[in-house]
């Protein structure tokens, strides 16, 4: 039998390793034979040389199987969930959950934290007083089972490879390497005991992904693999120059994604969330068309039923399921500045990653794991993407705990806009779809 | 200031660093702030995009640096050693000190061990009676300057960062990178207190390096960055196919370096031996020209000098200066069996990598750091290269503790032993001669 050391040496001179190699190579590295050392030089080995489908495919395979797979055949339907590669504003999994479960495809959702620039589904969900997304396994199945979803933060029992390897990665440069995107976002998403899963994989500047080639690349792999490993997938790719929606901050995009439900929600966020929705009932097979499909999302919407099934989804989260009517229940900031035009003109940019860097100079986000978030403080857009503004008008509105912390960031705020002479071409969120 | 992370992106994606980053790496790595998961990272990119010159006389400095460099600059004279990467029956340093120190030329000498198919110098010092390689710095530094030469291993206080990343880099199959290897070697090297240097890049089967392209451009990268980092730099690449001399195995390898001493050593082994030896003391300026340097190394052995020399350098390690007039006092093993010839023909080649691995087999080396040797143990090539042999006649002695440890590897030895139906062209044991 081949040494580990000569698996690595194996990858790092573009060899390709057999799935069992992988196996071994992730079994031995849960139990301690293989050190975090070597595991490293190996990441490094698959960042420069890359990964056939194949190996892929066993990387996420080997990696979910490090831990418990969640069981919900005894659900009937189809389960679906979607993962978001992450973005600024990207609150849609709050209001997709109630849509897609009101539309009767269960939804098991194991969501994540922010980190960086990028906002978590997690901390927004805790904006909501009395929300717990520290749900055990067995209560997750059964939310499901009852009311059609449910979202948990990732347990120390799921993917426990991944979460291992995640950690070293980010602190050995290996983290932008396809194949170990693809196994990491995979793993925890096959754990969570699904039959098919929508991809929303941002492109732009408050993106992971800056340019559509390589989120092009990274949405084939995500699709191929998936697909390898037995379920179905589609991936959109969608526009992450601009925050989506009009929030950044936990409290604020609670409540803009509440706001959805209710049909109240800025034109980007209703567009990448009715796609979204769309492709999941459809994978659902509760549609025959796209066209139905989106007709039961809107009347979802319009006869009440996603709201009320945020209300459960929240009461059975241990949360106060009065937010949904009354979102002045969610924590506020004390102060409210506004950052001001100083010319006028058209909006032609809103650049997301500055935004978010903004949101968290405020608390609003963490820059490591540890950090604890502010669910009050955030920025609101007041100016969206392709308005026209004066001189004097607002921007955006900064939610503070301080004078202080609103001037830290005024000007970047204000320098994040761009303000042209003519207006901007209107620009369509989703980009691309890819499917198998 | 940029991260340690970000540096090993800055690699990872094939960028320069600069000296100071180098050093800052090599700082952190040892002070505990960079993890050994880092580190064995940065050499996976590293041996992927390889390093400029300036980074790895950066790299050479730094690891350098982590220790003490031994300050030979009281002593008169120009100070020069050899390293040799390793070969089978590479017993030319022993033999090397004491000709060059009798020629004027003091040689400050730090060696490894054997480990896998190469053997290593200290392991063949200890063959010796009583003779101790772990003199310190300061016993050393006296011995090179009333004897003129010193052969001790390398301590703890040399080049420490070195020693951590070779222990990495074994477990993490990041060994055959050029940068990597000449910062390793040339650290130790600088950190005897030398003015000069003389390798012997072994090339061929035996040799780490197999092919003479490979071989070539470790060589001259080892000259460009020894002569950048202040020193005289000589290469010679050397023929590595078949065991160099007669020998392999400690005690017998020790018994021919003395036997070499008194004009009593197989051709290749004399040939190897001068041509180093020329080098060493043409950089040690005790010679105006080649033929005068090659008549001073001839005139050390027919004179005695060389040898009384190496009776002087044993008793000041501590061993039995005896060994040098009667080398039967050194270690014997009980048992000598051979090894016959099935047919006639000429000996066209002899695998000295096989003949490497079966003394390791015999007990002769190690496959791992932490094991002993047998000094007694080893082969004895009866039918050098180019020589006619008939069958029944002697191929090889096996000098063995018993019957079962010859079985194991008769087969083997004997296989590594090619007879063809014509003489071979005699070939040269130098190839090439690299200087800056």
């Amino acid at each position: 039998m081949v040494s580990l050391v000569e698996l690595i040496a194996r990858k790092r001179d573009g060899g390709e390793l057999a799935p069992e190699e992988i196996h071994r190579v992730i079994h031995a590295f849960m139990a301690g034979e293989m050190a975090d050392y070597q595991m490293s030089s190996l990441l490094m080995a698959v960042f420069q040389r890359g990964m056939s489908d194949a190996e892929t495919v066993a990387l996420t395979e080997a990696m979910l199987r490090s831990g418990k797979v969640i069981d919900l055949s005894h659900i009937p339907g189809i389960k679906v969930d979607k993962h978001s590669t992450g973005g600024v504003g990207d609150k849609v999994s709050l209001s997709l959950v109630p849509i897609v479960a009101a539309c009767g495809v269960p939804v098991p959702m194991v969501s994540g934290r922010g980190l960086g620039h990028t906002g978590g589904t997690l901390d927004k969900l805790e904006a909501i007083p009395g929300f717990r997304v520290d749900l055990d396994v067995d209560r997750f199945a059964a939310t499901v089972r009852d009311l059609g979803g449910c979202m948990i933060g990732q347990t120390a029992e799921i993917a426990p490879a991944d979460k291992r390897i995640y950690a070293l990665r980010d602190v050995t440069a290996t983290v932008e390497s396809v194949p170990l995107i693809v196994a990491s976002i995979l793993s925890k998403k096959l754990a969570e005991g699904i039959d098919a899963l929508v991809l929303d994989v941002k492109v732009g500047k408050g993106a992971f992904m800056k340019d559509i080639d390589r989120a092009r690349t990274l949405a084939h792999a995500l699709v191929r693999v998936g697909t390898r490993a037995g379920k179905r997938v589609v991936a959109l790719l969608t526009r992450m120059e601009e925050p989506l929606g009009r929030t950044v901050g936990n409290a604020l995009e609670t409540r803009e994604a509440i706001d959805l439900l209710f049909g109240r929600a800025p034109a980007d966020l209703v567009e990448c969330t009715e796609a979204l929705a769309v492709e999941m009932i459809l994978l659902g097979g509760k549609a025959e068309s796209r066209e139905r499909a989106l007709a039961m999302v809107r009347d979802s919407i319009r006869t009440g039923s996603a709201a009320r099934k945020m209300e459960k989804l929240i009461e059975a989260h241990g949360g106060d399921p009065r937010v949904v009517q009354s979102t002045d229940l969610l924590p506020k900031a004390p102060l409210v500045e506004t950052v001001k035009a100083k010319a006028s003109g058209w909006v032609s940019a809103i650049d997301a990653l500055e935004i978010g860097l903004c949101a968290v100079a405020l608390g609003a986000g963490r820059t490591r794991a540890d950090q604890a978030v502010d669910p009050a403080v955030g920025i609101v857009i007041g100016a969206a993407h392709g308005s026209r503004v004066e001189a004097g008008d607002t921007l955006a509105e900064l939610h503070v705990r301080s004078g202080q912390q609103a001037d830290a960031v005024r000007d970047r705020v204000a320098k994040a806009f761009r303000l042209e002479s003519a207006a901007p071409a209107p620009k369509s969120l989703v980009l691309e779809r890819i499917e198998s």
